[in-house]
């Protein structure tokens, strides 16, 4: 089993660890919860992000709602933690994960228990070993598809700063690694730019190299060979597999067909939301256009303003194969989503 | 006419006055060369940029190198010159306004003339004329196209700052604004970011709103249905219609046709490059890694990387039109081009 070099999350006993992934890749420092709003404070600020990672933090900050208020207010601790966990809703809006975790959190809050603050602390852990488990099967599942590609291109970071650890797009990166020697290029990913901190910060970790690009060099890097494959993570995936991820995802996948390049996306069966038919329903975060615009132009009278969408939706036919812990589905529709139900 | 706020270069009378680009928006500031050299630095340090720009600073640099030499080494000035102009032809490799300026230039060195010193001045002054001319033109001619647009997406800066004044693709767009409102969407441009710098800077200065996007947002935005065009300048143009411009240009071509968006050329016939039948030739420069790389790796033995080519060639067939002072090519090839000729 590969180490684990880098770790976003890490429970202490008693709250929770965080790596300040805005810092990154200049400095490595990390900031301790021990309680909900602290760790709804850590998603919305992005100090942890990745769809996985973002529902495992919750997990623990209901653990630590509970922790909190069954001291505090024993007679309505619980009632106090539900509301934690609407807040922790709150957080970030797009990611299914978020609300997969917090769900699974409620069905052990609701339980009668002898124990509940155990129950909950397994849960989260729970949440948290079943991710890396997961990554691990689809490392293996994605490097199998991959086969011998001379160059693979990922967008945003989806490792395991994204994850509980390992990773989704870049756990198979990991894997076929670990099988044979392939180019890694990565994009930047404006706004943030979590591609060139995150993601070549975190397969230089590895001793994995990496070679980053504009995001806008992508399709002249596709028309120039070098690519065999664009793998990708999730956000949310609607039940015919279109796939809502970090913007820039969509136009990879249009350049991706555009020049003959397969277009692989690798999530967790967690990030696929069986109640929505199709992306159209997915709720795209808008973030602030100051983290697009220079400063002078942070005023309100501005004729200078941004467009500033964090996710879009790739349609499911643009998806080579989907890649999950329960199996791979190539070219996901509403049918051959069904065999992971 | 429309009063132009904003300009890139000023000839003084024994100068070349340079806007620094690279302080924009938050610094005005301007530079000052009075020989060949320091307009060959202004133009590889990107103070200066956009291709027609670089041709008109050349050839001021030219008449600065003229002044020098013909005073300080009568007997062999024009050799001297002559290096010069070579050394001035090594500024930056791409863009075909450079080697243009400098031909027309030394047709006038080569001449045997009372005053070569003025005719030197005007030959350049000419080419700055010219260049402003023409791309009022273009900017009335790419209107006429646009007709009822709801809305315009542009890529770097080809505007005022990229030419002699008015612009190219932004000429096109301030000619539409005078006519009727369209929205206008300015891609941030990395790695320099000339879009969110410099266009939405320039802009603002003649009173027009802008949105600035991510350049990954650009196939979110166009599915979104609110664009119509696409516009763009160039830096070089093969025979066949074939276009080398700003990196990212030709993924936007790609979005723009699986999008139904079309898509415009804006550039005045100095852009085209006769000698090349197509895109394969047109050198494309690649900067440094040091422009996409964090600080932290910046070292030789660094696993991350970094591939920065800053143009890119769009081929001819996803073009829908190619404005010119000449007049429109729409669907660009070989033998619509030779209207040009």
């Amino acid at each position: 089993m590969t180490k684990l070099t880098v770790q976003a999350l890490e429970w202490t006993g008693s709250a929770l660890k965080v790596l300040d992934q805005r810092q990154l890749p200049d400095t490595i420092a990390y900031d301790v919860y021990d309680d909900a709003a602290g760790v709804h404070d850590a998603i919305a600020s992005m100090r942890v992000r990745g769809a996985p990672a973002i529902g495992i933090a919750a997990a623990y900050g209901v653990v630590l709602s509970a922790y909190r208020h069954y001291r505090d207010t024993p007679s309505q601790w619980q009632a106090k933690v539900a509301a934690d966990m609407a807040f922790l809703a709150q957080s970030r809006p797009t990611a299914v994960n978020l609300f997969t975790a917090l769900a699974t959190m409620k069905t052990v809050l609701d339980k009668v228990s002898e124990q509940p603050l155990a129950d909950l602390l397994a849960c989260a852990k729970a949440i948290h070993a079943d991710d890396v488990a997961a990554n691990r099967r689809m490392g293996e599942l994605g490097a199998d598809l991959i086969g011998h590609a001379k160059g693979i291109l990922t967008h945003c970071n989806t490792g395991a700063l994204a994850t509980g650890g390992y990773g989704t797009a870049l756990g198979v990166i990991r894997s076929v690694r670990q099988r044979q020697d392939v180019a890694v290029f990565a994009g930047e990913t404006r706004p943030w730019l979590q591609g060139a901190r995150l993601t070549v910060w975190e397969l230089a970790q590895e001793g994995i190299p990496v070679t980053l690009i504009a995001d806008s060099a992508a399709a002249w890097l596709m028309q120039s060979g070098a690519v065999d494959w664009v793998i990708v993570g999730a956000d949310r995936i609607a039940a015919n597999g279109d796939t809502a991820n970090k913007i820039g995802t969509y136009a990879l996948a249009v350049l991706a067909r555009q020049h003959q390049v397969k277009f692989m996306v690798v999530a967790p069966t967690t990030t696929i939301d069986w109640s929505i038919a199709s992306g159209v329903a997915i709720d795209i975060e808008q973030r602030h256009a100051r983290e697009l615009l220079p400063a002078c132009y942070h005023t309100p009278d501005s004729l200078v303003t941004a467009w500033n969408p964090v996710f879009d939706v790739t349609p499911a036919e643009l998806i080579t194969a989907l890649v999950t812990e329960r199996g791979v589905v190539m070219q996901p529709s509403l049918t051959t989503m069904e065999a992971l139900q």
